[in-house]
């Protein structure tokens, strides 16, 4: 597979690298790179010599946004269309609503919310706009000291998009996120540290080996199975209307990871050896996805 | 229009600013004043030389709760009615129910979740019972040294209302709020501020004019539509089982605002001067409100 | 009633402490253990003689996790099963789902949910697996300074559960409980209170003391239907889709404690006396639950 506005690249801890490619324009966002991120996504989410995922810009900037000056309409819409609710709701992936209405982030973070590993952000620059918004759905942030992150939509008069209303007050809590979208501030590093929106700041050259040395925690040792189930079920219970949907989840989670790699686990806890995990997160059990 | 128990000003800035007005009484609400708070952000809401909110309160306290002191029962019950949740559901709106049964409170907080405004609440003094569960509702809480703010229905044997149990642990957390709650604590504005329940604490005298610049942060060069559509999804989407909602939701926003103000946003950013928007929040998208 | 895992004790105050007391094993966890604490919650939901719960270990831990040593397949499934989340929607309490397939975890954590008393956790040392997810359930925790909670399921090839990713969430933010899951990290108790999952860290000797103080707050001069409606309440209306469902609840609930301990409460404050509420949660207005 092969791409023209993002580089892939797996190492040798099978983690796997998606680095934002265009810096000659800052990284910024087109339909193409829309594309490409969530068949990458996908990818990521099914391949199994992938365990994590760990997403950088190339360059200066981690993404500057919707690329403004890209031909035709930016936002790819056609105006002949009065799109409804219903034909959202119904027909998300007839062609005509997929390619002229369905926000492109959105798209993206979808994909990320559906993979199956870790997604770790390492923000390398400026992320404004889906720049910003699109490292929401990731599970955590990382930042340069020279990262800066503004949701910027008000700006130029349009709103939040790539789901990020869904995922934003998750993170910093419902009044931080009304400020942070109305004002369209751009937040140093320091400040979206202090806001909770990412875990930690480091300096340029060390961001990348930090954000590597998290996904190592999260995949050494780790049943590819479980990290999938728990990653999901975070996101999915959290929002159920009531825990008794957590409860049908975890018990059906724990009856199938305990018939596999809760075996070995227990018996290399048990044995005082580090376990050998066979699952594979391609393979998931019968009730995913629920 | 003229009010008897609240004040209403618009200022040059297109900020209005309502203002509990029964200082002698430090403000207590009465259903009186339920009903003009209700009526008052409904017109803030559809009221185009509106673009923002500033609530506050005359004299000494911001709202002392409940006027426990005004004639026949205090709550405005009727014991005869024995309502049940279906009664709720199927006829919030019925006379007798909405006369007899419905919170007070939550009547004025649904007004203000509905808005299509932001609304910041100057929080100048004491803000007690429903004068601290009303400003749950508003978007971001600025509160002078001298606040005070309990959730205090405890120490009456009732329970908390307007809405507060939907908004307050999106706030500050569901630990947090159940422990004020339980203890019916008076917090102090720096505990306040420590819990994240308000933004920043003010001198007195400098609590209304960091409130009025920042509720300019959010309306000049502002598109009114993009900020309700912003507004409106921040609430509703954090609250939906699955982004997937927020992604329907996204599409028809950035569709009908990129249509619209959109347009004079980019052009205005391309250019590099201030956009020029039209939009009206009175005039919504046809998929509003969803 | 008599207890061989856990103790039962309620002190003057009307305060429960249930103890996990199996020292000898760390107070690791078994099925008798769920059972046994399923059945304490149960009695102090119901018991108007207790007024509130705290949770602590004996001995040197909270509680070690599950007893893998115990005989048997620890986790009490029959892998002859292959159950569908139709099943646990279905049938949850049918015997083959209850004994081969629910999540232990989740039956003890589902009680403590639907508890009309305040439950406090007193970590007074290790808190692993279950004993960790456990406290989740729990409405605010205390640490002693010797706490170390682990959310360690990662390591042996299982998945979070005890309804645990419905509510740690709601207590540190999403990306948080996704690091601390992923990592499976044994937490101190100073990093358990940075993050927001504990309220406060305590000299091993005086964290009893401390959870019991807490408490009183929540219990001296205290409705004991209003408790439990606001406990209810919090949970609930904060994972509604929608304020106008707390709104229903929020209604009604104000409309059956103004009739009774309510009426007491304004008039022992209009008196400057201290209330005397006869409620009793053992008998909740015909709305409850919801």
């Amino acid at each position: 597979m092969s791409y023209q506005t993002i580089a892939w690249d797996v190492n040798a801890d099978n983690i796997a690298t998606i680095t934002l490619n265009r810096p000659e324009a800052m990284n910024s966002f087109t339909v193409e790179m829309a594309d490409e991120l969530e068949a990458a996504f996908n990818r990521a989410s099914e391949d199994d010599d992938v365990r994590a995922v760990v997403v950088t810009g190339s360059g200066r900037a981690f993404c500057a946004g919707m690329d403004l000056s890209a031909e035709g309409n930016v936002f790819g819409l056609d105006e002949s269309q009065s799109p409804t609710l219903e034909d959202m709701q119904q027909r998300l992936d007839a062609p005509e609503i997929h390619a002229g209405v369905r926000d492109t982030g959105g798209r993206v973070t979808l994909a990320i919310f559906n993979c199956k590993k870790p997604v770790i952000g390492a923000i390398n620059g400026a992320a404004v706009g889906i720049g910003a918004t699109m490292t929401c759905a990731m599970d955590i942030r990382l930042a340069s000291e020279k990262a800066r992150i503004g949701f910027v939509f008000g700006k130029i008069g349009v709103t939040p998009e790539a789901a990020s209303t869904w995922f934003l007050p998750r993170i910093v809590g419902i009044s931080r996120a009304l400020e942070w979208i109305y004002s369209a501030d751009i937040l140093s590093a320091d400040e979206a540290l202090e806001g909770g929106l990412v875990r930690s700041v480091h300096p340029p050259e060390e961001l990348l080996e930090a954000a590597y040395a998290l996904a190592r925690k999260f995949t050494v040792n780790r049943s590819p199975v479980g990290v999938a189930l728990a990653r999901q079920m975070i996101y999915r219970n959290s929002a159920a209307p009531d825990p008794i949907v957590a409860h049908q989840v975890d018990s059906l989670s724990m009856f199938y990871t305990s018939i596999a790699d809760g075996k070995e686990g227990v018996a290399s806890f048990l044995e005082k050896r580090d376990p050998e995990f066979t699952s594979k997160a391609s393979q998931m059990p019968p009730f995913f996805p629920w």
